[in-house]
């Protein structure tokens, strides 16, 4: 028996459905929470359920956004001709901290998996298909940022075949050694990627 | 500037302010909560609240309950002749774990801490006292479960010494080697509390 009681208890049983915490975080969590004023608790808990009615899909590029479009669909100084595919929304808020990317994106929601039973039909690739074909004057390249990893790998042959047909150019973000990486210790398939990947200097 | 939406920005910073959780795992947890069913959150957002509403301290104990009295001081079958004194509800959830404690417990909230001003008027001593004196006849043991550090030190000797006026047994939890550990491992005050604390087998 749990000597908690039910409003603790049930608070507990919410954060353990998060990824990373356990039972005990979850008690931490919710007994720091248990000293903070019950404005800030009830301002958390308005936060939470505004993101379940106010949070949706960008119509252009399915990032999650308020609004009908997203603030990078919407920005005029971005390039709307080079379109970074990705899979995931915080692939795209990685890129985004780079500071070196000015085009638009499109996420995808998930790689293609075949061993998880995702197919290119489970995925966001016909708004992609559906956007290209649009706006076909418009858009001059579409730049596979996909995980380097199987399902990465799948996706983007998938992509680079599918568009094949299309008057655009389909580039892959490099492959190579990490920065900050000794040779000595990366791997031979990274080593290889960087050896295809060289380029003059 | 963030690209994140404000909603989703909103949370993340609530997120942020739990202890353990830096920005990026607020983002992983928020982008997660993204893909659960609005229900869902909006129980979460609920069970916030409904801490900030409902929970409040067991009048006798100062333990967290969501009543006038905790579960564990109107259980009949808990010995109201002994009491734990804890200074944190934590501690009294690791102490309910061991199953081999039936009596009842004193929430202090804090351990004396000279260094971070807290004084012995700051922590519910008086409630403790109050409580002594009101039920003197009843009360027994008063039995010091306290942190085996400095903190825990000075509140234990403090409570010992305001306690002799009283007719109650003042006890304090043993200190040794914990359960696992190896003797050559074992830092020196460990092992001369693990001397004083022997006992006849």
């Amino acid at each position: 028996m749990s000597s908690l009681p039910p409003s603790i208890q049930n608070l507990v049983d919410h954060f353990t459905t998060l990824p990373g915490i356990g039972p005990k975080t979850a008690e931490k969590l919710v007994f720091f929470l248990l000293r903070t004023p019950p404005k800030d608790l009830h301002d958390f808990g308005a936060a939470l359920s505004h993101l379940a009615d106010n949070v949706t899909l960008c119509s252009q590029c399915q990032n999650f956004t308020d609004k009908e479009l997203c603030a990078i669909c919407t920005n005029p100084r971005r390039d709307q001709g080079t379109i970074c595919v990705v899979a995931d929304p915080l692939d795209l808020i990685a890129l985004e901290e780079t500071h070196n990317f000015r085009g638009v994106y499109h996420v995808l929601g998930h790689n293609i998996n075949p061993l998880e039973g995702i197919t290119p039909n489970d995925i966001r690739i016909r708004e992609l298909v559906v956007r290209i074909e649009k706006e076909s004057l418009t858009i001059k390249e579409v730049i596979l940022a996909l995980d380097a990893n199987n399902e990465g790998e799948i996706t983007s042959l998938y992509l680079a075949r599918l568009f094949k047909k299309y008057p655009v150019k389909v580039t892959r973000i490099g492959k190579g050694l990490p920065q900050g990486s000794d040779m000595e210790y990366a791997d031979s398939i990274t080593l290889s990627n960087a050896l295809e990947g060289r380029r003059e200097i």
